[in-house]
């Protein structure tokens, strides 16, 4: 049976970046300056998000009545502070994240000033981050994306060295104060028909990282809105086994599309909204990795 | 301004029913048999759905996924448990009901067996309840008609004293084990676009009682798969303050249609979903009133 690769990275002095905290020290000292993806394994890592505190409150509000796309795990304890966290996870807030500065500890950097990007994969935001800033962490998905591998149910871009694809798609999201108009964006992994029932079983219990997936089969595609299985907004087209593109195999029950709520809804949610000001976030794949592990969020 | 009439209702022995403990009482001894509505004002009401054990955390999982249709409050402490409760408010269990039994505390009550309606409005569900019976209590749009009444906004039905208008919407829900395929129904109350603004404030504030609206607009009838505004599938149909059908007037500024999750949604998708056994609820109207305020819920 096929399993994906995990990849052991190593700095140049030999540490291997296998905690949340070694990683958020290299990233800190610009020692890991790309993705996370595969580093410390069964760490939970975050989306990171930060907003003037006008805004904080709508988000908050809408990261809670969207928990599936907008996972809220823990927010910025008091506006300005980018150490110490509100945990909304059944883990306190100092098992969280240690040691922490939301301002140098992700890899990479992206800032949008009123709403235009303004600085791209910037090595920190300390020249950005005010008293008035607001961080939000929102879970990701490589949580289950573990746990499929575990079960012998790898995902098939992980197999493949590829991108997951990620597309926008119809489904609105509830709206609160500025933040109205969006739609879920929604992350793809093709499985058997045959394993349907476990796949949706096991991403089940991880309720705070996007959970049970919301939408299966290659009917989907057109109760999601969307057009054409091939041409997603976000990462790297889907391919059968054999390398062919997905969509040429439609209607496969070897291939059937499976689609679960993704990190990028907020962010995409923010970014079409008007908002004055400096918003920072992550540079694509380069999360935060925290203290916890994955299967601390597990429903017991 | 017109004003929404709350209707006090007092028994034959001159008992006002203004608090939640004498609606509970007065339902256990079958001296108020009908509808919930106005009475006890300020206190919070809730649906009730009553499962076996064996769905529990499916359903558990389904309301957590879809907080706003479907806002969970609190449930049976332990299966079989129907006068302790386990509080998802930021209440303590004790003082959301106390007193209860669950059993006999609702007005009347409605039993399902495989899936059919058995029962309808019963004065009780003794003889159906079992050690294997967990019961649910999810949020009612009472309280938010409360405060925009408050603010000087009442909802048009209860000007009408008609019942809201209630329809079925092509909005899925996010799936989880045994409930999936299911859709949002919303309420609608018309509004004037001047006012929108302020409601979505108002109702904003009742997260854990559907919060702020979800859709408004005459174009939001296609958004979310509404055909005829003029044919809800419960409650009334929407009138316009001179007695024509809403639909009358479609486009009028003044007659916006505004939606909100609503709480027949958790209901429709477990008699949507072929369960076996048991399943009990609420009569429509016949809600279970709480010892804890609505503003007990409010966010801070």
């Amino acid at each position: 049976m096929a399993t994906a690769v995990v990849t052991q990275e190593s700095l140049l002095d030999g540490t291997v970046l296998d905690t949340g905290l070694k990683v958020r020290l290299a990233a800190r000292d610009n020692k890991h300056t790309k993705s996370t993806s595969g580093l410390a394994p069964k760490y939970l890592q975050a989306n990171l998000i930060v907003l003037p505190s006008r805004y904080a409150s709508d988000f908050r509000d809408f990261c809670t009545r969207n928990p599936v796309p907008c996972p809220l795990l823990a927010e910025s304890k008091a506006p300005g502070d980018y150490g110490q966290l509100k945990s909304y996870l059944k883990i306190s807030a100092e098992n969280v994240a240690s040691s922490l500065d939301i301002r140098t500890d992700c890899p990479r950097f992206n800032v949008y000033r009123d709403s235009k990007l303004q600085e791209a994969a910037v090595p920190d935001i300390m020249n950005h981050w005010t008293e008035d800033h607001v961080a939000f962490l929102i879970g990701c998905s490589y949580s289950f994306e573990t746990a499929l591998t575990a079960a012998g149910l790898p995902p098939r871009h992980t197999m493949l060295n590829r991108n997951v694809p990620m597309y926008r798609t119809s489904i609105p999201l509830n709206p609160s104060g500025v933040f109205s108009g969006g739609t879920y964006v929604v992350s793809m992994r093709p499985y058997k028909k045959a394993d349907l029932d476990r796949v949706r079983a096991i991403t089940r219990r991880y309720l705070p990282t996007h959970g049970e997936c919301i939408a299966w089969g290659w009917d989907a595609l057109e109760r999601l809105g969307i057009k054409d299985v091939d041409s997603p907004q976000w990462g790297d087209a889907p391919m059968t086994m054999d390398g062919r593109p997905l969509g040429a195999v439609a209607g496969d029950e070897d291939n059937v599309p499976v689609f679960w709520g993704c990190g990028v809804t907020p962010q995409e949610a923010v970014m079409r909204t008007s908002l004055q000001g400096t918003v920072m976030a992550h540079s694509p794949g380069c999360m935060l990795v925290l203290d916890c592990l994955e299967d601390d969020v597990l429903e017991s």
